[in-house]
Parts: C-alpha cells; structure tokens; sequence
C-alpha cells in the first residue's frame, strides 16, 4: 500500500502549543474529518519531516501522541497506520484533559488533579442527592443556591476580613465568568478600563469583546503606580480599573496597605469601580497582614472576584462575586441572561463540603503542598542567580516572575524549552502592547507539578540558559 | 412587646411575581439585612393589608411563605415573629429551588424534579470519579470533552438527521450560554437581528445585551413570514435571524418543509447565518417527518442550538450548538473568554448515562409522561372552547399558545390566576415591541405540574374565564 501524502501544515510560531502537538492536532483532525482513511499509511518520519521542514523528533513526538490516543497503529518494520476509529468506551480518552500530557509544565497554575479531594467531594455528591433528590438537578436561583452564599459570607469574613451579607455574593460558573458578566454589566462599546502592566491575558479578553479599550498602568513593587495611575483615570475616565492586590498575576506583587487605601480614595474621587481579582490570596507561606480592597471598602466601590479554582478544584466552575449594593439586580439579571444558573448539584456540594469542614482542612492541605514545592523550586531558582538570573521572592501564590540575563529573551527561552517538552510562559502573553519588559521575563509555576518533575524542568531550564550564555 | 413597622413597598404591578411573593421577599430581605431582628413581632395581618392596601390574602400568604422558609414563626392567638436566623443545616432551604412552591404553575416549561432520572444518573456520576478520578474535577477542553461530543453527534444524526461530526460541535453550559456566545461571536453593537414574533425574550436579553437591534417578522401557521422576511432582510441587513422551527415558542407552529428550504435560500442568498434554537423537538405526540434547517443546511448557514433541559435535566447546565465550520476556532475562544469550559464531571457523566443507553430509555419515559398531560391538559381545554377560547394543537412541545376571547386580555387574566395562585404566561412577555395581538394568548405549560395540579388549574382557569364573560 502506498504512503498517503500529507498537505503541508502551517505552523503558528507565536503558538504555545509545541510544533509536535500543533503536527499531532493537524493530523488527528484529518483522520476525524475523514480525510485520511483506516487502514491507511503514514508518510515515514523522515520523508514527513523533510517535507515539512522540522525536525525528525517532531514528527516521531506527533505520531507517538497519536498512537497514545488511539488514532494510528505502529506495526513493527513496516510503518504506522490509521487506526479503526477509536472504540468508544475506549479507556483512555477519558484520562486526557488536554493533549501533550508528558510534557513538564511550569505553565499551568492549576493543582494537580491527583490532589484533589475527590473522595470527599463524592460523598458529598453522594449525599447531596440523597437528601434532595431531583432538586439538585433543578435550575437554582440566578444569583446562586441560599445556603452556599451562606459559607462563602462565612469564609469571607473569616478568612478575608471581608464583612459582607450573602445578599452581596453572586455565585459564577468560576472567576473566569465573574470577569464576564462584570463586562457586561459596566462596559459599553468604547469605555475604558485600566489594568496592571503585565496582567492576566483572559481579563483583557473580557474586556476586548465588550468592545472596551484597554489602558495599562505600570506596577512597582508595592502595587500599581499611583501617579500615572491618576494621570490615565483623568485622560480616560474609565468604568472599570482591574486589579489583582496579593500576588498579582504574574508579577506577584502584593500591594502595600497604604497603595490599597489610595486606590480606594481614588476610586472615590473619580468615581471608578475596582475589579479586584483574587485567586490565590489564601495561599501566604508567611504571617502577614490581611488586608484586600474589599475588606477595606467603605464606599462600596469593589466588585471582588474569588476563584477556588486554587484552592479546591478548578473543574467544579465555581466561584463567586461580592457586589456592590447598587449593582446587585443588574448582575442576577446578567447571570440569568449569561447561563440562567450556576450547576445546582455542584453549589449544593460545595455547601455541604463547607459545613463538613471539608474546606477548611483541604484548604491547609492544599497549602503544605504548595509550600513543599514552592521552596523547592525557589532552592532551584536561587541556583540560577549565577547567570544573572533574577526574582522576588513572592511568599506566596503558585508561581515566580523570573526575570531573564540579557543574553536570552523569554521567547526563545520558552521555544528552547518546548523543544525539550518543558512549557514556560514567556512574558509577551501579559502584555498587551508594545512595551520593553515584554520578552524580559518568564512566569514560573510549580502548581501543576510533582517534585520531581520540578527537579527535571529546573535542570532543563539551566542547561538551555548556560548554553545561551556561551552561546554569545 | 411593640409591632414592627414595615415601610410601604412598592409593589411592580408589571412583575410576573404575584403581590405575596413580591412581599414575601421585602420582608425576607429586610431580616436578612437585620433591618428587623430575631424576635421582634410583625404587624397583624389587618393592619398591615390596611396600610399597604392589599388584599388580607396577599399579607396572609407573604407570613405563610415566611413561616414555611423559617424566617418567622406563628406564636398562637400571639401573632407572627422574626426567627432565630434559619440555621445553617436546616432542611427545608435545600428543597427551596424557588420561592412560591405552593403556587399551580403553568408558565414553567421545565420537567417536575420529581421524574429526574436522579438514581441512574448518581451511578453515572460514582462510575465516572471511580474511573476517572481527580481529572473529573480539571478543567475540560473548551470546546467540551470529546467523547461527550461524539454520543452527540450520533444522537443528532439518529434523532435530528443532523449529519455532523464531533469537531463540529460546541458544549455549552445549556442553551442560554449558547446563545450569549453566539452573540458574542457574531454580534457588534448597532448590528441587526431578525427574529419571529412573538419569540422567546431570553434570547432577545441576549442580543440587547450585545448592542444588537431586534426586528420582528411575524409567524403563520407553516413558519415566519417570508415576504415580509425578505422585505425586513433588505432593510436591515441583520447578521443574524434567530428561529424556532418545531414547536416553536411561544406559538408551538411547526415549520413547513418548503418553508425551510426557502428559509435556506435567503440565508445563502442574503449571506445571513440563521440561528435555529431547538429545546423541544423531540417531543412529539405523532409520526411526522423530521426536518430541521440544519439537517438540511448544505451551506452551512445554520448555527444549531440544542438544549437538554427539557428531555433530561436543567440543572446539568449542558448543551450544545452545531456550528459552522467557518466559525468553529472563534466559538471555543469565546467559549474560553466566557467561562473557560463547562464543567468535566457533568459531560462525563452525561456521556456514560448516554452510552449505557440511559439517555434513550430516559427520553423515551419523559415523553410517555409528557404525553399523558399533554393530552389531559388538550381535553381540558377543548372544553374551554364554549368560552371562545381558541388553540391549536401542537401534537408536541410542552405548552399551548391560547387565544383568549375579547372580553379578558392576558394581563388581567394572569392577574386573576395569581390571586388564585395559579401562574400563567400573558402573551405580553414574548412581544417585545407594541404588537395588535401582546395581550391576547396565554402559553399555558403542562411541564412542571402533575394530572391533579392540571385539574385544578383548569378549573380554576374556567371559572375566571367564565366569570369574567358575566362581568360584560
């Protein structure tokens, strides 16, 4: 049987995907649009890469993940194969949540699902369902299930000094849309909104499809930097200004007390409203004072986003919003127009793993492991200071912002890496615009992986920076 | 001790929510708020209606709602008194999935919780985190988890003769997120929609919320209005026309065959991409031919929405659309931008109840059910004919769109039902501009009641219709 010739493949080089994995999708999409039949046979690797003009290794990794996910067969001495369609209880599709599995990934900051309390959780599920029967497969009220709202009040005040009714929370299906639905409330095509420079790509996309335009403020080592902060606020008179107070992502900056009750002046005086973003603000490896925009509001002008995506689980998709008075309705009805309701059995489970105390204790579990792996990491990056590599220690969070030598820009940083299955995250993705830190810095997060793959990527990231420096 | 005084609300005579509820939750909120505290005494019930000048029956009904919630308690021949704040584990706020539970409701299009398929569904869920662990609880691809989309798919191409293949699909977090991503993609502010009049006033929500202007077409019997379609497509320009083409709502009118080959026609001529929302057409009392836009959508014009909700659960919050090929990438980034994916458990849960064949035998019972009130509900109100009440029968779908005589419009109709706690939908909801017929029918849904609840709605209904022909 002759070799089916594959059309050549455009690769996206601004893409974080690996070329492997971007050569693997490409092809698995042939094989599911039927463009490649069963039975029939791959180019061999060689020929492929030289067509394609990659390297040998690309095409085995691609053809290796498409034999791990069932696509093609590998017959001995002969060649690879498209597969029967794979069987459709077969195993291991389920186990993939994304593709690229082997790679060590410093990119992620979610927790690794081996961790997850997914035992307790079941039995609360379990319970749940037990005692409510159908109910916990109704549509729940907009702004979210009574009893949840409850806790979440609860572990605001208790663990935020955030003094708030459950009349102020609006349950999400996760922080991501927590920034959506504030988008829709506040910005109209043309508003402004300013944010940190660097800050989270996934807010400026909110924004962007509300047609909002986006100004960034420099950020210092005690939060954003104020002056230009005032000048921009008068220039722009934005709707909304976006930040993230502890650990700002990715900087890790933690803002000083007297930044927060200047923004908060400066809120008041313009007549702005504060997004504040919090997502790992629980996770402090040091004593320190607890202070937030929110907890310190007195004029009402925060909507504060808490994800648990961190601390719990990030597949639960629940989070939630603190809102100011006077927005409270227009948010219920924008949750309503957005998705009606948050999952019903997932808040109801939420709320019984609380009341358990479920919480609380994996919560601190959460956090022994994050330490363990954050001082590990930190021993592995305070080893790279020799070659001018440079850092904060941010005492908290799930990542480093590691500013990079002269010699070595973050982008060629996280291409040599791919090459060598590790995934950083080069700088640029937090900057929108043009700007001279953009391909300074890489983020560093030890949240996904095990010890011992942060040993092997720590390696692998000091091989490829010696190597740059006598690459000179 | 002294009464409390209660300051006068404001009723919203235009709400759905009858007076009782409406201040059932002022006074709720007012001891969430602890503007009344635990142990105060309310007003007598005399006194209050008085000073509110509502009927004795509403202020009885708004303290029973409040006592049944545990926010006050009876204290015989004493009167009514704030509670200690419900604790936190009590029972019944976890079965409360809407205030008003005791009402008859007939506006409701959603399945009764009680005939969820809760049981098999719960062996799903355990089967899946057995299987599949912590990765049941990460995130999931955007575009949805993938053997999810391939019992999907099938179940199109068997149920719809939608002949798609997995990569074309979409999962959203039920059919309103659907359409709040569609929007998203399609949508800027000033650009037109088309959609049928009278139509559903959640996905109107939708398009507002996107700066979108909303132009109605009227519908006949057999679908839209073609002439004046094209007339209204020359004008505007819309970028989107949004159809319901089986049992349509609120009308219930099935689209003709040729009407959707014409319909296609436009859209290709016009180069408009067409939106067709289904929720119920599955549910169908008689052999007809299955034809949708999309089964016959060659060139793939048509954005395909179904939902879930009515045939298995609302509360899973799962859905999908087909999509265009040429928009897939930016629907799994908006999709991201929204609430990064729905949630993992969910979809393998569904999945494994679809590939046990859970779905199928599920399906098949909800429509046995289905059809038994359906077809008491069609007797029920054949006898209201004598009335001159009029309707068609749908033979399908979830509700019937009647005609009222000209002696009682919708508003007061719906008005009277309330005062006997029986809820309707007055026609007014589906118009969203002045319309000659917005306060002429009801949409009357046998969903969410049992047989007996029917009975007595209908017999309630009768005799208001009745008495308001003696009122001439």
């Amino acid at each position: 049987m002759d070799n089916i010739k594959i059309e050549p493949i455009q690769f996206d080089n601004d893409s974080l995907q690996p070329r492997y994995i971007q050569l693997f999708q490409y092809i698995k999409d042939l094989i599911i649009e039927g463009r490649i039949s069963t039975g029939e046979k791959l180019p061999a690797i060689r020929n492929l890469s030289n067509e394609l003009k990659v390297n040998n290794v690309t095409v085995v990794n691609a053809y290796k993940q498409l034999e791990n996910t069932g696509y093609i067969t590998a017959k001995k001495g002969s060649g690879f194969y498209v597969s029967k369609r794979p069987a459709k209880d077969e195993k291991n599709n389920y186990f993939r949540t994304e593709d690229g599995k082997n790679i060590i990934n410093f990119a992620s900051a979610s927790p690794h699902p081996s961790i997850f309390p997914t035992e307790s959780f079941k039995e609360c599920i379990n319970e749940v369902i037990e005692r409510d029967k159908g109910y916990a497969f109704s549509y729940q009220e907009s702004n979210g299930f009574e009893p949840l709202k409850e806790c979440i009040s609860d572990f605001l005040n208790m663990e935020h000094d955030i003094d708030i009714k459950p009349h102020n929370l609006q349950i999400v299906s996760g922080a991501q849309q927590g920034l959506d639905i504030i988008g829709k409330v506040l910005l109209n095509s043309g508003d402004y909104v300013i944010t940190e420079t660097p800050t989270y790509d996934g807010a400026l996309e909110v924004f962007k499809t509300r047609g909002a335009r986006c100004v960034g403020v420099n950020i210092k080592d005690d939060g954003i930097d104020l002056i230009e902060l005032e000048k921009k606020i008068r220039i722009c008179k934005p709707k909304i200004l976006y930040v993230m107070t502890k650990f700002q992502n990715p900087t890790t900056v933690c803002y000083s007390k007297e930044k927060i009750s200047r923004l908060l002046q400066l809120a008041s005086k313009y007549d702005v409203f504060i997004v504040e973003d919090d997502s790992t603000s629980e996770i402090s490896f040091k004593a320190s004072d607890r202070y937030s925009l929110k907890a310190m509001d007195k004029d009402d002008k925060v909507i504060y986003i808490k994800s648990f995506s961190k601390i719990l689980m990030p597949g639960l998709r629940v989070g939630t919003l603190v809102i100011p008075k006077s927005l409270i309705s227009e948010f219920t009805q924008s949750k309503y127009t957005s998705d009606i309701s948050s999952s019903s059995l997932i808040q109801r489970s939420v709320d019984l793993f609380y009341r358990k105390g479920k919480w609380n204790e994996h919560t601190k579990y959460m956090k022994e492991i994050y330490k363990g792996k954050y001082e590990f990491m930190l021993s592995k990056l305070e080893n790279l200071r020799k070659y001018n590599v440079d850092f904060k220690e941010p005492n908290g969070g799930l990542y480093f912002w590691v500013k990079l030598p002269q010699y070595i820009n973050s982008k060629t940083l996280h291409e040599k890496c791919l090459e060598r299955e590790l995934l950083v995250l080069p700088s640029h993705v937090f900057y929108p615009n043009a700007h001279k830190l953009k391909n300074s810095f890489i983020r560093l997060s030890f949240a996904f992986c095990s010890i011992e793959e942060i040993k092997t990527g720590m390696e692998i990231l000091e091989d490829i920076i010696k190597n740059s420096r006598a690459d000179i």
